[in-house]
């Protein structure tokens, strides 16, 4: 595959991946991630200053549906409406089978009759592997410039 | 045309759309539909819960015409700049002659003396057709999240 | 090279330019310009109105150079994260050597201890040129919507 047909890999899986969230079907989203894919949601400033820290962090696709249920348990998540942009969609490299990609993010939120405010915004460091052909996460690092998500339960990005 | 083609065009074809609202050449903005084409403006909550209520609702090219004219002659409509971004352009599958093209979008507005704000976030859900080898939209719907559009004029996003 | 790899070189070398902004690498910034590269940033009032008037204006990329030293040496910077997000690129067409190229871009700017805001909206209208087969800016306009860029101090954007 040439560079631009990966990049174009790259961006469907992620296109994907946004429409799922933003359409609150968070069942499907362990999906989009290999068996053992990894996903974590880690503030910038811990990145740059090297501490290990994650708001959320899980290392397997069990551990992703779990959090699905934990979120769906949850009586203090509130009805809301997300909605993904993401622009800057990169693949500079490779690493072993898995192509590097990046790229930026805003997510909005819309509470109920409440104006539309940002929610989060940052980058997604991302590995991207083929399983039989089709492009899943082997890892996922949603690394966010906003100083604190809003809310008291951490929800995928 | 394979996948990418059409959907290159269908990204070509939303970027000159909003462009031409970014610019405020409404007068243009009818020619991006068949003659025959739909717009409707639809709130989320509406779309979910199948209520057929839309903020605006244009069934031809005319109708379209018919709003400009409206809008152009409203003494409401202050000055304003208008900004879109779109991204996650997805071309699901097909119904007929037509392309199922969806993407989200965020319009950012400045009103003079104001700080820019976000005006309205949401998808584009659309049937994309070629006539005379030009892409035109046959249907667009805009299905957007934020609970309420400002202001008292409502245009085209 | 046909127009959808030139469209591809243009968006690469937009998201390598907002990539190097938002790594805060302001000392690579005037790499992505030619020796007698422009760069400006301008009001969208100021364009629609024929005046000169830039916030901004280096016409060299020494110039740019220059005002990297005078950001980083400035006390009234304060550390910030900023998140570009760039969509709707379109290479609307070509004079002698350079490719037109424009996109609509939203920053958005975490201050330490504060919510993410909206920094700056607007649109690039530049030039891209090839100098031994790689993608530089001959000319790049940032022409903003937002009526006030805040701070003291304007960098690139």
């Amino acid at each position: 595959m040439d560079a631009r047909a990966i990049k174009s890999e790259a961006e469907e899986l992620i296109d994907a991946y946004v429409q799922c969230l933003d359409d609150d079907r968070l069942e499907e989203w362990p999906e989009f991630f290999t068996d053992t894919g990894v996903y974590k949601i880690i503030g910038r400033d811990n990145v740059e200053r090297n501490l290990p820290v994650a708001t959320m962090s899980c290392t397997s696709k069990d551990m992703m549906r779990d959090r699905v249920v934990a979120i769906r348990n949850a009586s203090a998540y509130s009805p809301r409406y997300l909605r993904h942009l993401v622009s800057n969609v990169r693949v500079p490299g490779q690493e072993g089978d898995c192509h590097l990609v990046q790229a930026n993010y805003v997510v909005f939120q819309t509470l109920q009759d409440e104006e539309t405010k940002i929610f989060n915004v940052g980058k997604y460091r991302t590995k991207m592997v083929f399983v039989d052909g089709r492009p899943k996460f082997q890892e996922k690092i949603v690394i966010y410039d906003s100083l604190q998500i809003p809310g008291l339960l951490v929800i995928p990005i």
